[in-house]
């Protein structure tokens, strides 16, 4: 919710009153670009003076042009690394683009982008220079859990880049969908998804489901700066590929990174026991 | 500062006011414990509904009961492995007495500790029940410059915990100090240094200048999330241990620690590049 605060003009994340949470955070506001209700949510666009521009759907931050990478990266190279050659990519949300971004550093032949919202897509484009032009990538305004019904062993690698359970978000996150995607897989395909805080029970409970889904689970974290209070998680699944045995050192030859790397790997893969064992 | 906001009573940290800061964090306050000012500082305690009791000085938050192991422990048994069968600590700051009880998990022979605000011991005594009354600690209320510069290779691993650049801890925070505690280690002690977030230019300067007085640096990393907005870091420094080298795996045996281990050890080693290259 935008607040004044100190005399200044702020934002402040809705959790705190959806799950009547007793921390906050909050930024100042340089200019407020955009705040639309589409079809399916609402859609804000700020100017920060720390962050960078910054998108908020339904009242959660979703990624600020000051860290995404770190988020993006994350969700990406790893399941096309542990695939190896990956070359039929689905992204399930991500309307955004920037997931996309990433996916296109590697030779892939097909990308497809399933986002429910066009306007998520539409304002992407015009306030974020997100580019969806590449012929290789088909953009499909529909339905996700629909949508990804239609496949059996078609994609190498599905990343699941959606909102936290939001109103428009919220009937994916569930094991009939993460047993859809892993039918929607190849045999050595391999799932990816953000996977919420390290420390939050709606979080826990998504990871024991992917868990439980795929026979092969592995969680990676990373800080980013937007998603304060907790580290971010990233949890990748597949049928056949061990993804304890993958060697992605010698994969990242022609890759220029800002934040994944061979160390990172390894390094992220490592969860506190204090939250493993919840 | 406390603040009304959505009509209850909050805590906002006062770094927003010091540094202009962009960006803030609150907690709700379910209990004022304590406020009064001591000769050095202003010491406040809270009881939170989400970090259950915090310790604020001079407006930053110090530690909260919620997660103040993490902390503790990726400040102490760094240093005390990787000196390896460290006799003689010395612990600056920490007058909360949390590094302290780390210290003394492991079979030391005597640990000074030096704060110069009595009154923050005297407080953690009573409402975090911090236990002072081993008989190997001896406590001083001195200041802590004058206090290093007596001892020439002394201690085996000297631990500091101060608070970051306030009023009362700044004139720590220099290349002077750094090399009197330098002096005072013993040829293969260890120093350690709580150095601030990852991302912050007065921390970076901070680790910069302690990796030009120590021949052996290394810095580790952990989320604490009562620090939001920024990973927080660990650095140790050396004259003659090359901390890259000492293997740290066998000298768990007998601790039942919480958040540090060997493969956390290595983890919090590996610096994402962004920062390092800073």
């Amino acid at each position: 919710m935008k607040k004044n605060f100190l005399g200044k003009k702020w934002f402040f994340e809705d959790f705190l009153e959806v799950e009547d949470s007793a921390s906050t955070w909050g930024f100042e506001i340089k200019k407020e670009v955009l705040s639309l209700k589409s079809k399916f949510q609402k859609i804000e666009i700020f100017d920060t003076k720390e962050f960078g521009r910054v998108l908020v759907l339904d009242g959660i931050v979703q990624l600020t042009t000051k860290n995404e990478f770190v988020y993006h990266e994350m969700l990406v190279h790893p399941s096309m690394f542990y695939h190896a050659k990956p070359k039929r990519v689905l992204i399930i949300g991500g309307g955004d683009g920037m997931a996309l971004r990433e996916v296109l550093k590697h030779p892939v032949d097909e990308v497809f982008l399933v986002d429910i919202d066009s306007k998520v897509i539409e304002v992407s484009k015009k306030y974020f220079k997100s580019d969806f032009s590449d012929k290789r990538v088909k953009i499909f305004n529909e339905d996700a859990l629909a949508f990804v019904r239609q496949y059996k062993n078609y994609f190498d690698v599905i990343i699941t880049d959606l909102t936290d359970p939001t109103p428009v978000a919220k009937f994916c996150w569930n094991r009939i969908f993460y047993s859809d995607v892993l039918n929607a897989l190849t045999d050595n395909g391999v799932a990816s998804f953000q996977s919420g805080s390290l420390n939050e029970p709606f979080a826990m409970k998504i990871r024991k489901d992917l868990s439980n889904v795929f026979k092969y689970f592995k969680t990676h974290r990373a800080f980013i700066e937007s998603f304060p209070f907790s580290e971010y998680t990233f949890s990748f699944g597949s049928k056949r590929v061990n993804l304890d045995k993958v060697n992605i050192k010698n994969m990242f030859r022609g890759f220029d990174l800002k934040y994944y790397s061979p160390e990172i790997h390894y390094a992220s893969g490592i969860i506190p026991k204090f939250f493993s064992a919840k």
